[in-house]
């Protein structure tokens, strides 16, 4: 059974939607760890609520590689294979990325490389886009721009503000994530320059 | 009947989609000159061959201001309303733009912000994006960045090439550029900040 480890600063809707296809068994993997580098995160609670173990590790006035020496620790110690970020609002320093080669994912709610970066949706808003969605990519040291796994187009519509759209990306990104694992742990895929392409 | 300008340096496949939607009935309007700053350009032929007023303006060696005077004298004596740019490979003067003000319309292959200026299904490719599409815009002094009117997202498959990926760009380029047209015609819009929000 393949072991994850998420990471994440808030509530992690995310990282629910991906407890919950673990148990619907759409997902064959299961959750070893669940860290935070924030204190107050919802997700921490609602880890512990479903008997997974949970881990605040604080970030404040730490030194980003020595910070991720830590989590990297916690990380080894409960035998996590990959790694998916989960509205984690740190960037990670080279050594993470190294420590786990291939083995981290996160998902942003656009279709990169289309607005990167903080409130993505809000940014889709007021360029005046017609579609939008959601991204899950390998991570890499630079913010939103490893290759590319899984994408979800959702139109952006004349009656949206910023809440009723980042609703209708956030139902993508709950299945997005789920596909993404599955399709790294199932290795059936191959990275041609940045291109990630599936072999079956 | 609305008068439209077409400019373009190609083919113009994207002025035979507009021709084509006139001719059955799918937008109310004319085609009242085409014309190419390339003497080569296929498209003058095509014109031509629909019995449309074709010219050709050379642009070589010209300075942008002096050449597109030329251009907008021409569009004025053809009482042009809207100016259809179709393949057209220059960017556009201040003068030109404010000469028809929200009244120049461009396609680009691509869902914009995404791989704006040249080659943008081979950008796409690379960047191993997993949607694409087309982006009709009002047209400013700034490459591909004037308010959206219409887009339509086009999925990446495994199996693309530059092509075959181009060819199903394309497709919805077609269906993308009438629509907008349509929509610019009926007035039925409003632009709040960049965003373009039908008004019924």
């Amino acid at each position: 059974m393949s072991r994850l480890g998420i990471l994440l600063s808030g509530r992690g809707s995310n990282f629910e939607a991906i407890a919950d296809s673990i148990e619907a068994g759409r997902l064959d993997a299961e959750i070893a760890i669940v860290i935070s580098n924030s204190p107050r995160a919802k997700g921490l609670e609602r880890a512990r609520q479903r008997g997974l173990r949970a881990v605040c590790i604080p970030s404040k006035a730490m030194e980003r590689e020595a910070y991720d020496r830590l989590v990297v620790a916690e990380l080894r110690e409960a035998e996590v294979e990959l790694v998916c970020l989960a509205g984690f609002m740190r960037l990670l320093s080279a050594y993470f990325v190294e420590e786990f080669p291939q083995r981290i994912l996160n998902i942003h709610p656009s279709l990169l490389p289309s607005f990167p970066g903080l409130e993505a949706q809000a940014q889709a808003l007021e360029h005046g886009t017609k579609y939008t969605g959601c991204t899950v990519h390998f991570v890499d040291e630079r913010l939103d721009a490893g290759p590319i796994l899984i994408q979800k187009a959702v139109p952006v519509l004349d009656s949206d503000n910023e809440e009723s759209l980042a609703a209708r990306i956030l139902e993508q990104e709950h299945v997005a994530y789920t596909e993404a694992i599955r399709l790294v742990l199932s290795g059936a895929y191959r990275i041609d320059g940045r291109r990630v392409v599936r072999t079956r």
